[in-house]
């Protein structure tokens, strides 16, 4: 996975866990795209303690999902509710509604 | 919500979050029903210590939903999940798939 989306997703489920002091900063890093010296000099503190803050904040939020797995767990069921908003768009089949009755099924597994 | 279903939903998101030591005492008190007595001896502490492990492990549990909300979120996808598959097995009916097709939209959007 491309490094910037895995950062996005992460963030997504776990930012909320990261302090208001961190969450700024890797969101001026990762999102608005500012260099470090940028925000070292926005944030009052050395380019260096930028870097390692947002190297921190990566680690945490990968740990997190180490422990969770809830971008995966996500991930596994849009793809399943996607094939069954395909099979609904599609012309009917004579299997379409087993196909997504099993689909459903499958989905209510995970949760 | 009933305080033992909640205490096993947001167990089952966020137990991973907590130690192993507070794991293992949660769970022996909220899900194989010993008494604080009991696991006080079995883990050589004191009843009042078990109970404010068992205290702290509600307020942790409570705080990750607060910030995270996977419990409310799977339980909005669970039902709508639930009413796609009603409808792949009640006889089709003229707006059954645009009725699937809207509720996989919604759970797309939730995602």
């Amino acid at each position: 996975m491309d490094k910037l989306l895995e950062q996005s997703l992460l963030y997504d489920f776990y930012g909320e866990l990261l302090t208001s002091h961190q969450r700024s900063i890797y969101e001026s890093f990762v999102f608005e795209d500012l260099s470090l010296g940028e925000i070292a000099q926005q944030e009052g503190i050395s380019r260096q303690g930028v870097h390692d803050l947002v190297k921190r904040c990566d680690k945490t939020l990968r740990e997190y999902e180490e422990k969770l797995h809830l971008v995966q767990r996500f991930s596994d069921m849009k793809e399943r509710i996607e094939q069954i908003q395909t099979l609904s768009k599609d012309p009917i089949q004579p299997d379409t509604l087993d196909r997504i009755r099993i689909l459903s099924a499958e989905l209510l597994e995970e949760l």
